[in-house]
């Protein structure tokens, strides 16, 4: 099999497409990609492997960042933590990490892995545990697949290191991790839902790095109407191309919230965001929601935007597309459906309502 | 050697001295004292080891409660954590626990350790780490000494348990342990600062339980005035006896803080909280402060008042005696005296303030 190699190459593609993924959060991609290349440079590009290709009972290591996109962008770790993170579950799962995985494709998180496996000399699988980003530790596909979260392990720049050797459920995950990783300055380097491959062929989102070059490659090659590919390779939906009037944004809790207001051709558009962009409103009424992804983009270049960088005066265009199916399902959308972050309505699907 | 036994006939005085060497924290001695005497009643009584007693290179765990002593009386354990932080701190130290150890006398802390050591069978050391309380994780004699604080475990009522690795110093412990027992709800247990019976000889205050002991027999057969007679085994100082006329208290970040004001005979003094009586000021002088320990207790019957309990109306003692030489050296002063708590005073001993 021939395997793609990332490398300086196509990681500028695959930035793109972690950032269209991470639906404005998950870490600022460059970031990521910086981090990325740098390891690269030094140690050599790094496999990206299929889950085929690994032995089934290989365990595999999702890993990434966790806490607020506007503090992505100030603080980013010192390079050793996923080092750390590998030692740590390796001793309490006694075996060797075959492979490391994003623990969400989107923004940043998408690409720090790469950089530590490159050190590792590990490849890192073509999979994730979202298919997209989302805020909080336990909106996982590992979840919804039934998984332990534990034990999970989380370190800082500073060396702080810490194991959870059991927690009631994902939810107790996130309330502690998170209440750590604000104490810890906002950021913190985590694994969580560690799984064999056999586990990851059902448990995680296949093909994602995969999906995230490819959509970087559209952006890239796009000539007429960026924005218009990008929606027809995503099966996804115009919501409204405009100017943001307006960015309420707060780092509270360990979180980025606030909304984004974007007016256009005498519309309005409400994007409410806790970390990621969750819902988008039009006069109240909803218009695209989690487990959908809804990322606001360049009018011209189709270049993301994420949550950290949002401004007034931005020309963009509000894009939704459909999630991976398995956010549909009942247990996908108790994990992660509107009333999974404290809405009150139900999930429709993208397409339903734009069809 | 005749060896103490710790059971139901001396554990009531050893529940009224950890109260006094308490300094209002610790948790309340009364719930200790319960779950001590049912623990006892169900698996007989537990052996007060002298540190000479144990093997040299024996572990010693010491462990206890951590959080707000305002929530220690809402919110007690189930009795299965002491059990679940030997399992770790064997696990990760590699040797069996030989003995438990209270990390701080004072208080329900004093006690704690004698229900889990008597459903484990094993005993408790005549020793602790503070000989007496304080509300920071890193204010521990083991501190002072240099010994690591990690492995660390923590360990809640819900099974949720978690180790610190490491931690770049003893602050970064308490933060990080202070930011997870805020979010289990502001109580938690925990093992730090294990070490072997030979560094507990010069690392530890030896003989804390023996003298809770003697300070609650003190206490129970005093006739005349307990508060004197009290005051005289402690080598204290009797402040002030008046009654309570403002309690100011309030649970924050982990913490229960504020303050009693006392009046009597024409003069208000102002004892300041945090978890422990920190520092007692007459019209703004200090008349007493940490590492020096300032306890309240009841002017009648010399009965400790902990900070959970005082109340409006109270008659009132306020008590100060000296701390163990330890804490008086330069680096106990860094790790407890006034400034590492936030004041901008320098520590003068009790006995100098009123000589």
């Amino acid at each position: 099999v021939a395997r793609v190699l990332l490398d300086a190459r196509n990681l500028p593609d695959l930035a793109r497409g972690c950032a269209v993924l991470g639906t404005g959060g998950g870490g600022d991609p460059l970031v990521g990609l910086l981090m990325a290349l740098q390891a690269i440079e030094a140690h050599g590009p790094v496999p990206l492997a299929d889950l085929d290709d690994l032995p089934d009972d290989g365990l595999l290591m999702p890993c990434g960042g966790m806490g607020a996109p506007t503090i992505s962008i100030e603080k980013f770790g010192e390079g050793s933590e996923g080092a750390r993170l590998r030692e740590h579950v390796e001793r309490l799962r006694g075996r060797p990490v075959v492979a490391l995985m994003s623990t969400e494709i989107g923004g940043s998180n998408g690409l720090r892995p790469i950089a530590w496996a490159a050190a590792m000399g590990l490849p890192v699988v073509d999979a994730d545990g979202m298919g997209r980003a989302f805020p909080q530790m336990f909106q996982k596909t590992m979840e919804v697949a039934g998984l332990s979260p534990t034990p999970a392990v989380m370190t800082d720049e500073r060396g702080n290191t810490l194991t959870i050797e059991h927690v009631r459920d994902g939810r107790w995950l996130e309330r502690t991790m998170r209440a750590v990783a604000v104490e810890w300055g906002a950021r913190a380097c985590t694994s969580s839902y560690q799984l064999t491959v056999a586990q990851a062929r059902t448990a995680t989102i296949r093909g994602s790095v995969s999906l995230a070059l490819h959509i970087g490659a559209v952006i890239r090659e796009a000539r007429e109407d960026p924005v218009a590919e990008l929606v027809a390779v995503l099966a996804g939906h115009r919501l409204l191309d405009g100017k943001i009037v307006d960015v309420e944004r707060r780092t509270t809790g360990g979180f980025a919230r606030g909304t984004a207001t974007v007016e256009g051709d005498g519309r309005t558009l409400v994007v409410e965001v806790q970390n990621e962009n969750l819902v988008a409103r039009e006069d109240g009424r909803v218009v695209a929601s989690v487990p959908d992804l809804i990322t606001v983009i360049d009018a011209q270049t189709a270049e993301t935007i994420g949550t950290q960088r949002l401004r007034y005066g931005q020309r963009v265009s509000v894009i939704a597309f459909p999630c991976d199916p398995i956010w549909r399902t009942a247990r996908g959308l108790e994990v992660a459906g509107p009333r999974a972050f404290g809405f009150d309505f139900d999930f429709v699907p993208v397409e339903r309502l734009h069809g």
